[in-house]
């Protein structure tokens, strides 16, 4: 890339402000051009002012999103607003129709096709009509339980099923996933968190159906399973304390197949106090496969590296919705 | 995909005997429909032959590649008939202007813009003119050494350096792997071997220059080193003795360097008696990153399975000369 990308923020809660920062860094590679968010305490204030930089930027905080897009003609939007699909495709469409590549974290996202059909059909129409690549990424949905996997089976002939264990210590992140997890309530306030069906992880289902696709199977039957995973001891971490029998985090499993047959199991733990954090893929396959991230993928800022690092992956693809099975290699984007 | 892949075999050495196997066994995906080799002892000999089978196929073996190509019209040619491009690139041309992508194991080709760059430039534009793919992949180069590197460094953010440790148990391979690495031979022979140029792993300076385009690094000299590895003790394979202090294998090295700085280090051990054979990666990033593939990934069939799992990927690709870096992720094919 000889010219820098020009990038737009699109929504600046916690990752979109991660991603900003990181941005910024990579000034040689990415020109930030302009931040979009709806929050009126954010809106109209300088983007230093929100990272807390002593110098300005020049870039302000603006809720018109199509006047942003407008004046500014983006390479590309980075897109940090919601988990949810329904919710804003509506703004996948306004980037696509101002000629913007779309990055984003929204984790339906990264496998739209089977819970949403109609909007995956639709968002692939309007990003060919305008020429544009439309991408869901992130850590998870998007690499380390899915991407990953179907990478290491690569150098495979054969491959009967692919088990992915992720295993994270919920008490090296931040307080907001500690309590996304439920660490330090009872093991009531858990099940009455998991009756709402708002809670745990979001994205096991796309990466599912994400390696399915990529490995060419039928899945016919889903079935996803959410337990706590409780304290056998009193753990401290910075922000909060989980005494001995209480919730130290969750357990959240799904399981992929075909008529009877199990091809897909993945296995999540995030908890406070996980003693071996760790990435593993393992296929039943020929040549066998066991594939470890030692120390696991640290999610804060491996999921911002994904969402930048698909820059360059977005103005190289042809035009169309992609996924991690449509879209090239990753690799990290603008790092001298 | 609904119809099966038609598909010729270009050279049937080792490599690709093993491929014609992996394809007629999966007869469900993939129709096998031509045989290319010029080895007078295998042309006009039905496959079944070749293979040891008792039921013909009915595909013989022929040495006019026109006639091959122009009679039964592949989706897509998996070649495999030596590692220089030099020797073969009008291989390659032939099946482009026969309209049939290809998938070739040629070392060189996993990265042929900086050793051959007019080769790669004519290649890519007979590609496009025919709307084919042309990809080189392998084991190594093509995964272990390079594109795993790559996709580990999707999840990061910075990265200053990038180490592959690759270490192979020779006597866990073939006969001939177990000679082309030089156990059971005397130091003064491996010296001899080595004088040749002839000697060695051949694929570290593709790998380092696949990895530097991935990351867009800018690489000015690259170091490359062979040296023996000498037995510490009489190890056995089914197939011959080394002894104390003899050769057991090859310790191969390379260095990718911008001005002083070291960027890039490929560590390629591949010895009988090896303890710890792995396919490892170590970035040092943020965050940090540390892949492993325990016991290594098993070249013997993991390159015909490269090779294969390409199938899908060139047929999905857009037309030109693609690498590792501009061709969808890697994953099985035809598993079920």
């Amino acid at each position: 890339m000889t010219t820098r990308v020009k990038v737009v923020q699109y929504g600046i809660g916690p990752i979109g402000v991660s991603c900003l920062r990181t941005v910024l860094s990579k000034s040689k590679h990415i020109e930030l051009v302009g931040v979009i968010d709806i929050d009126p305490l954010k809106v109209g204030k300088d983007v230093s002012e929100i990272l807390g930089l002593s110098q300005k930027t020049g870039v302000l905080v603006s809720s018109d999103a199509s006047a942003v897009l407008s004046s500014t003609k983006p390479d590309v939007v980075l897109h940090t607003t919601s988990s949810f699909l329904a919710r804003m495709y509506d703004q996948l469409i306004l980037c696509a129709s101002h000629g913007a590549h779309v990055v984003s974290s929204t984790e339906e996202l990264a496998y739209p096709y089977h819970r949403h059909p109609a909007i995956a059909t639709e968002l692939d129409k309007v990003a060919k009509e305008n020429g544009v690549t439309l991408f869901g990424t992130g850590v998870n949905p998007g690499y380390a339980m899915d991407a990953l996997a179907l990478m290491a089976t690569g150098v495979c002939n054969s491959v009967k099923s692919i088990t992915v264990n992720r295993e994270v210590n919920a008490g090296l992140r931040r307080l907001p996933l500690q309590q996304k997890v439920g660490a330090g309530i009872t093991r009531e306030a858990f099940e009455e968190k998991k009756a709402t069906g708002m809670f745990g992880h979001i994205g096991l289902v796309e990466s599912i159906r994400l390696i399915a696709d990529g490995m060419g199977w039928t899945i016919t039957k889903i079935v996803e399973q959410l337990d706590p995973v409780i304290s056998p001891k009193q753990v401290e971490t910075p922000f909060l304390v989980v005494e001995k029998g209480q919730v130290a985090g969750i357990h959240h499993h799904a399981y992929g197949y075909d008529g009877d047959e199990l091809l897909i199991t993945l296995d999540l733990k995030m908890f406070v106090g996980a003693e071996n954090p760790r990435d593993e893929v393992v296929a039943e396959s020929d040549p066998p496969m066991n594939l470890l991230v030692k120390g696991g993928i640290f999610g804060d800022t491996a999921t911002v590296a994904t969402l930048i690092n698909s820059i360059p992956l977005v103005i190289g693809a042809s035009p169309g919705l992609k996924t991690a099975i449509d879209i090239a290699l990753p690799r990290a984007f603008g790092t001298r």
